[in-house]
């Protein structure tokens, strides 16, 4: 069954070295004051910012900046920036950095165009939507969680130990700007968990409720295979150029929304993960990658197995003739491979200090008090053997 | 070398069966005065044509009908559409047809916010742009052209033999509605003509003038891939629905842009067929079909091999440890296999009419006085000798 959908994503993407030039252009459709959003001294130490705050004030834009954007974004930083979007009159917001600063910027932008807590739109009881949020451009240093290309965002919020996401399509950035050489810098360990997370994005719809349209079954596979060939290479030679430019670009699509067309579908690790991650603090991509395999060995059964198969042939080249049970088995085995191994990602819980202590309330937030309906549906128990299977 | 590129598609996308109920809020974000050109009889006859003025009518919009757009249109529709815009006020055009009422369409929409002949923006020696065009939306009923998602048209001018295309942003549709039921009635053989142009659009890129991004060869090789799954479906069971959604999604993406993505190309079989079908007016998907492989066969050497085994490799399955100029040949041959066998497209010019009076004259034409700057940089001479192959 492939259900109808809407294709919509007038993002303007600026793809390449030599971009920036078109940053005030830009800036300058939505108006003169520009609050910009960055995260640790990274943008500062490779030259970035000093780049940016060149253009923005040729362009005799004035500029405001609200450094210090943490990784998991808290939502006092949000609440920080939406203060200062109202106090200084900002007229466009431009993120600087990964995914964290993107989507608390986004949250910022929305923020300002309400007078209640920006908590409210992410407190899943409360159901406030986002109508309306100020203008929203960035320039992207880390692919992995595709915020430049979709209206999402995950945001922490430490009093309440929760780390919730939402989108909402006034959201979405106006224009982003993707020049592989400023994730030159991104560590090997930082390239590996965003390889994970992407990878992350794209099982999460692969392997769902209903059949895909076959076009982009074979997509996805490739944004796989793309993932899979580069992320070693950027890991060891991390100025190639070719090999950034891949992972960026497969980074933004594996979750702009284009690969969801027709399919019914909800995920799986991401909940699972988030829980994780608001009580550990442990990198999204790294905590994706322990829990994956894992989920989808659970989810091995000969209902889904034909799945499996079509990813181990497409994606990994398994032999087409082999029994499907063992090809799906071998199939995960080579997912774990490549998260584990070649990216070097840490295997259990235990490795990274996550013990039984609340595997119980995690896993009873990740179902929100009832069930996950994905890939197949899990309950709360279903999703603490999954944790469990994670301590070895 | 990847190079700098700018992605920008910001068509909405209204992608299934029960699509249609948004068509009246589209079109009224432009205003009350629509235009609805369209082509011969198929729409009345399929009860579409109903729908859609009913819709309309009921949404209190005012509607002016332009039927009669032919294939291949002609610059004389353009000129009619054009004017009856500039006399009825018209906002918003509603193309409702396939890549050839959408062309005429855009060219009306063009057209009518200027003084002076719309074929100028179609004359390469004018240099006259499009700045401005009233907004187009589309229903499009047969999945080939790609012109629901481009900017782009190809118009006929009868009188000067030429049939020229060009690409200007102002075109590009606001929204298009791809219901894949409205293709069920696409006969087996505009189906495989439709699926070989596609195969065009994209072969087209595929084998250009440097390296792709690694993650854009693979989607093109998965489109290609689902063209030659689904067109023999779609011919053998013409209501299939999934065959029918794969092709039309398919068709939109082989030509948008996307997979374009940091590469230098030029078009090579498009400006050759634009020639024959500019004094044959055979159908534009029949030209492709006959000279992409004897292109390609053209083209084929020590220094370009390689693209050719990827592609044999990736779309057709071959084996990877043949010798690559075997490889190549069978690659070429099993893509002919399935324009000729399976499509069942005739194979070479005679069997359509096209006898060597025009070569000369057409593939002067085609290189525009000068060359082709494609895959291979093609000279008057070297069109001469693949029209030549394809006599036989």
């Amino acid at each position: 069954m492939i259900n109808d959908f809407i294709y919509d994503i007038p993002v303007r993407v600026y793809f390449g070295r030599d971009q920036l030039r078109h940053l005030s252009a830009e800036l300058k459709k939505y108006g003169q004051r520009v609050l910009m959003p960055y995260g640790g001294g990274s943008v500062k130490r490779t030259g970035l910012y000093d780049r940016i705050v060149k253009e923005i004030r040729e362009a005799g834009l004035e500029l405001f900046e609200l450094g210090g954007i943490e990784p998991n974004p808290r939502i006092d930083s949000v609440r920080k920036g939406a203060q200062m979007c109202k106090q200084h009159h900002i007229d466009v917001l431009l993120a600087v950095g990964g995914g964290s600063v993107i989507d608390a910027t986004k949250f910022m932008a929305a923020g300002a165009c309400v007078d209640f807590d920006p908590w409210d739109f992410l407190d899943y009881g409360k159901k406030v939507t986002v109508e309306k949020a100020l203008p929203i451009v960035d320039i992207l240093t880390l692919a992995a969680t595709g915020s430049e290309m979709d209206c999402g965002g995950v945001i922490t919020n430490p009093e309440t130990k929760d780390k919730n996401g939402m989108m909402y399509p006034p959201l979405l950035p106006k224009a982003s700007f993707l020049d592989p050489t400023n994730t030159f810098t991104v560590s090997a360990y930082q390239t590996a968990c965003g390889a994970a997370d992407m990878m992350s994005h794209i099982i999460e719809v692969y392997f769902n409720m209903n059949q895909d349209l076959y076009m982009l079954d074979c997509f996805m596979e490739g944004l796989m295979k793309t993932i899979i060939r580069y992320a070693p290479v950027a890991m060891k030679n991390p100025e190639d150029y070719e090999a950034r430019a891949n992972l960026m670009w497969a980074g933004s699509w594996a979750i702009n929304g284009f690969v969801n067309g027709g399919k019914q579908q909800a995920w799986s690790c991401h909940p699972m993960e988030h829980e994780l991650s608001a009580i550990y603090d442990i990198t999204h991509g790294l905590g994706l990658a322990i829990l994956t395999p894992r989920w989808m060995e659970y989810c091995l059964d000969e209902t889904t197995v034909a799945k499996y198969v079509q990813f181990g042939i497409n994606v990994f080249g398994l032999d087409p003739s082999a029994a499907p049970m063992e090809t799906a088995r071998l199939a995960i085995e080579r997912l774990g491979d490549f998260l584990f191994n070649t990216l070097g990602l840490k295997r259990t819980f235990p490795e990274v200090g996550i013990d039984r202590q609340h595997f119980s309330l995690m896993a009873r937030k990740a179902v929100g008090g009832a069930t996950l309906p994905g890939f197949k549906t899990l309950g709360q128990h279903d999703v603490e053997a999954i944790f469990e299977m994670c301590m070895k």
